[in-house]
């Protein structure tokens, strides 16, 4: 659960607000979008240095998947996310029979909404250890995984992507699966959207501008990060209402009036003292989630443990 | 964690924002305060009809402890904190030596920030079965003391009351402790503010009306309600950023101008399609906590469990 | 988790060592026995005093489901004891639709062994609240189920027997389904016996003898027993390991010789001596489970939740 | 939790069973006992390979406390044996004011008699982060100190060795705390003997002999390590059950008889398939525990954090 107020590529890239076609005629960007039952699949793809400007993130793959009614326990629409999730993962790591795969489950298994990663690789079927112990147990198309939740800073006084580093050294896996607790600009996304990026983890600016990536530059293998938000910044709900209240103004007033002027002049710069007020002492570490997130952390969990196992071993297997 | 805005009596009757020496005026309401270490007691004491009529409660006594240091984990601020609830206890319970006393840990175990009740329960020292077992390890000066926590109404499916009055006919205790985890309309007061209350817990409107409330009249038993606010609606949050905006907009605007009176129309009625827009689709259920809401539950319920422990045995054995 | 040596009738019956031809002959006592996919259920049923003194039960149903590959984690045994405990359950509860249910999880939720009742009666399908809050919502197969895990005299201070009484007075259910955690003699039944019976829970000798029972006596309504056995008392362990010792010395020897006679002589009373002396300074409160008694505890209540709301709902939903 | 019969250097050595004024005379071992409070303070220094083959460990130096009354929870026996257990380990530790220190949290979380270490490491006080984060917070009397729970093979497919060898690459501790659950051979050690080593954690024979060991050979940094017995195999204890039967025949029969000879003829490998078929069909898995396992482990582990923070801080911040 990083700080920075969305985590999500496809609300940094606010591909929404963009006109789609326009998006897809940026030079180094291509977008592909797909619906299944209902769950909204998002491919992005970053080619050039263009394109990364344009969009503002890194070269690669960006895949979102939206799926509303898991927040219902659907059980269909779990089924069918689990199932997108799995093949696209499959499409994204491309592994061949013999690739090692490393799993990290990144969060602070203390903090509910942040204990997603270490949950998923809870649920993960866990073998490296098979080929030397019981190899006679392992049939040909059994792959090699292992998984690590390796803490956080606070509580380990280790950066994580030197923990993983350390191990990736050891392990030497052909490719690292890291899951992660997102932040989310918007509450309906908390527990319905799963990002697939094949960038990595790169850390935010701010307390974080320390900080090693945990991606390919630095761990010297690919990382295939998958996130989901399970939170929103209490202070990115004030200043939606605040933002709202002022385009709602502006509707109702004549558009050179003083009102008008009035109600721009409370740019992102001014609102952030009214932000401040509301939520003192708190601002930054004051969260907003659903009451039952225990409940959703536990359910999103097993849907991701469950298509990372289809993806690895065509099974489901926890 | 009832569904209202404000669990607090000291916000319900509004006593900060009403000069407190007309407060301390109306007839048939004391209002004393206190101010220990930095830690404020407010006791306010409600006498007639007009009483309660002025401040909308319950005849009774209402203490409010505050005490903003228990978030930094200061160790004076917590020991203080739980000495005074505890000797608050002792006046309100005036229990003689052989009074049996029930405690009750209201809301549900699988919630976090709702999980209050059970955890300080769980911390209780209990002694009521010893009288019976083991009478010759108990000496003179031991209370009879036995606790419960009933769980929720969508967990059990038996009105909480309902499960406390059949049990309350058995155990026949003196008193009944109830201890719950409130919702408040401001964040500075999340596990810094702890209510006490001889009324009980009265349900509120809404969903709950056909309740029956937990208190005298139901159980034939006095009930002392202990309560902290751990989350605030995210509802309230939105609502207050507009709110001050509002207040914003009309300061900078003068009093009869169209802004001003434009702000003016934006009542609690207007406002409350944006609040709905913003936190679309959760409206009612999103809430806000500190991210580190799982480690501030575990330690305020050891605060009110070490003072539930000293009011009742003078002593702080878990 | 019973202090007893062991909750199990098929053990106290001792069934097995007495010729079950010769048990069918008992007057007073009816055996049947079936196999389903290698899964062994035994209904023993006591039908007046003499075969109460034969068994040393009270009359009444006892059916037992040995299913000794569910600790494999074997998918087909595991969905074929829930299914035949559904089956069972439904014949020994014969509900009509307008029935209410309460279900009952005895155990301590802080002792993993002792945590199966909970951990069930946490996997139910709770409605009765339904009925009286959204009406419009229950179809007319749906029936009325409310569930309590009222904790143990510990952690209470009151008879287990005495909460669930004034719920009872309260709710006023149809029949009771109590879920206990058990204490077998031999460690092959550790979570793969199912005991089920409709004499409730009659407390043993001992510590337990003011105890008031779980049952139709003092509740005033059927109580059905589900059980499974979680730990081996160590000291049945350290008994077993004796008597075997003995069994080996004696048919090693002449049946006349000292050496017989002085195995002989190590009869229960002067075998308890030994145990005691390898076990202290525990005896009584040290218990022989498997290693993974958290996980098997997580996977047992997960097949008996199945079953007890198949046979309330006819559908597995948790 | 290692599966060997015992992990105490003191039971290993039998040093009890042995004269201690002849393992005084060894060459190459340096016994010294002391008593402070009722505690035990066993310390055997081991030289030279002489000492290694007499008593059967590496060089070294080996510290048991053995504090019975910590099973009371007596206050006074728990304050002095976290006491004891800092004073120990500072001699040990013999640490400069610039020494990182690593602490590591052996055992399966998931598990709860081997959860001691993770439950430990949960409240070590973290602060290495601090010095690149906020070095201007930082006292000079402040050690850097960092922490980390591998988890075990079976969940991570990687060895516990591997993993922390990685770490230690990349952190470059000047040493590392380990702490481990163990086995012993006797129940009355369960979590009240406290084993530190400054040999690091040898992995024993059989499925392990592949294994690195977590010591300063492997790691390149010298390894103390902290032990708690936890559990008793099954095995054991059947396995004195019947040794003291055997003892018990003998005493009662002539030197010279028959029954002497026979009973003489039940020696370890002839016991061994009567302890099997006792424990048909788990022998390996099965462990012996005090029934409040859960309790203990919680205590214990707050114990051995507030000595290790004492003894690296000066203060028992958790």
């Amino acid at each position: 659960m990083k700080n920075c107020r969305t985590d999500l590529a496809i609300e940094a890239a606010d591909l929404y607000n963009k006109n789609p076609d326009e998006v897809k005629k940026i030079d180094g960007v291509t977008v592909e979008t797909d619906e299944i039952k209902g769950i909204k699949i998002t491919h992005v793809e970053i080619t050039n240095k263009n394109g990364e400007e344009a969009i503002g993130k890194k070269q690669g793959n960006y895949i979102t998947i939206e799926s509303p009614k898991i927040r219902d326990n659907d059980e269909d629409a779990i089924a069918a996310t689990s199932q997108i999730l799995a093949d696209k993962l499959r499409e994204i790591l491309h592994l061949n029979k013999k690739s090692t795969v490393l799993a990290v489950g990144l969060g602070n298994w203390n903090v509910t909404p942040d204990a997603l990663g270490p949950k998923v690789v809870s649920n993960l079927k866990v073998t490296r250890h098979l080929f030397e112990y019981v190899p006679e147990h392992i049939d040909e198309n059994t792959r090699s995984v292992c998984a690590v939740s390796p803490g956080v800073l606070g509580i380990t006084g280790i950066e994580t992507s030197e923990i993983i580093k350390g191990i990736t050294d050891m392990v030497k896996p052909d490719v690292i699966i890291a899951i992660d607790a997102l932040a989310s600009r918007k509450t309906n996304r908390i527990s319905t959207t799963i990002q697939i990026a094949d960038t990595g983890i790169t850390p935010g600016s701010g307390i974080g501008n320390k900080r090693k990536g945990l991606d390919k530059d630095y761990l010297g293998v690919p990382v295939i990060a998958i996130g989901v938000p399970t939170v929103v910044d209490a202070a990115t709900v004030a200043n939606d209402a605040i933002e709202l209240l002022i385009e709602n103004i502006k509707m109702l007033s004549d558009k050179n009036s003083a009102m008008n002027k009035l109600a721009d002049s409370f740019d992102i710069e001014h609102r952030y003292p009214l932000i401040k007020e509301v939520l003192t002492p708190y601002v930054g570490d004051l969260i907003v989630t659903p009451k039952e997130v225990d409940g959703i952390i536990e359910e999103v969990s097993l849907i991701i443990a469950d298509a990372i196992n289809d993806a690895l071993f065509g099974s489901k297997a926890g």
